[in-house]
């Protein structure tokens, strides 16, 4: 029977992005076991057939794990496998991404948070995974609510389009980020609702129904 | 050790899509074994470990095996898995979509070809696969060579024309399609080769080095 073949070692691993200080950065996990004992790498960890309904479920526990709670985006990036890429054998590993304000984090004392543009060195085939996971965040954030993941619950214009450039890498023109972005529908006005600071009063806005449904179907 | 969990069966599917008499169309396999045995299926298999170097060598071995030649255009879709979805036990499905000319399987009489449109209820979760397979495909095909991988070395406009629309399930205005395939760079005429018959005689073109370039990155 095919399936007495010997099976290759099932991870998952995710690409967890937050923004802090203007920088797009990954949170990283210092490993307490071999292989790379001592190193940072993306947070992982093997699949458990006893506990979890699949391999999201499996993304999921590790994330609570990591940072206490669900993140509010994940997406299944890609798979990596082979033989190469992990000594303890022939693995699999399904990556998801992940994107959670930083203001969700900030209380966590013990989450390592590092820039994409400072990353160390990481193990395994991380490097590649990160690689993947950037293409596929800038790829999707030029015309989707994503980047707005990124941010808390109410935020201004102004946070947005500062969180789509950092996102994307890129300086966007201010005008026209707020008229494609407001012909989208992704976002709506809080009726009633503004910041207040040094300059004039900003509207706030929150993600629109619309968008909410479609990060629903992908939850 | 971690590693000392039990592990998920691992496997790779694969949807295979050709197009004859202008329909798209799955190439099935039936099964030969439980479970689900008699029925068709995507054609797909274990992991082997001591023989493919990753889950896309495996991959590219079920094609072989399959159709007797590799595939001109094979990408990885997405990874399915679960507890439930193979009765043999928790298991994780690699599955890629990749696209073949039918002019070059037309002299093999063992392959098992199904329009899109009337296949049969399919084993595990490979309705799901395919619904997956399909949106992948058409969200691609509208901007991309993609489907002229589904097309001989050699075709016509009206070839190009004929197979984007069944690809995309769709009617395409021609002129306004002759203009965006030419502007993309992706297609290129092939110099004094025209195709003759009852009409005047038609140029015939070829994937662009760009497209081919774009489509080895892939492989």
């Amino acid at each position: 029977m095919e399936s007495s073949y010997p099976q290759p070692l099932v991870m998952v691993d995710i690409a967890l992005f937050t923004i802090r200080d203007k920088r797009l950065s990954l949170i990283l996990t210092r490993r307490k076991e071999p292989p790379f004992e001592g190193l940072l790498a993306l947070p992982g960890g093997f699949v458990h057939v006893q506990e979890d309904a699949d391999t999201e479920a499996a993304a999921r526990r590790v994330i609570r794990g990591k940072i206490g709670f669900d993140a509010p985006y994940l997406e299944q990036l890609f798979t990596f496998s082979g033989v190469a890429r992990d000594p303890r054998g022939w693995s699999v590993s399904v990556v998801y991404y992940a994107l959670v304000p930083w203001a969700l984090l900030e209380r966590n004392a013990s989450v390592e948070l590092c820039p994409v543009e400072a990353l160390p060195s990481l193990p395994f085939d991380h490097q590649q995974i990160v690689a993947k996971a950037m293409e596929r965040l800038r790829g999707k954030a030029t015309y989707s609510s994503l980047p707005a993941f990124l941010l808390p619950g109410e935020f201004t214009m102004n946070d947005l389009h500062g969180i789509y450039q950092q996102t994307i890498g890129a300086r966007l023109d201010k005008a026209s980020f707020r008229h494609k972005i407001l012909e989208q529908d992704i976002i709506e006005e809080i009726p009633r609702r503004f910041r207040t600071g040094a300059h004039r009063p900003a509207q706030l806005y929150r993600l629109s129904s619309k968008a909410l449904t479609a990060f629903e179907r992908k939850i």
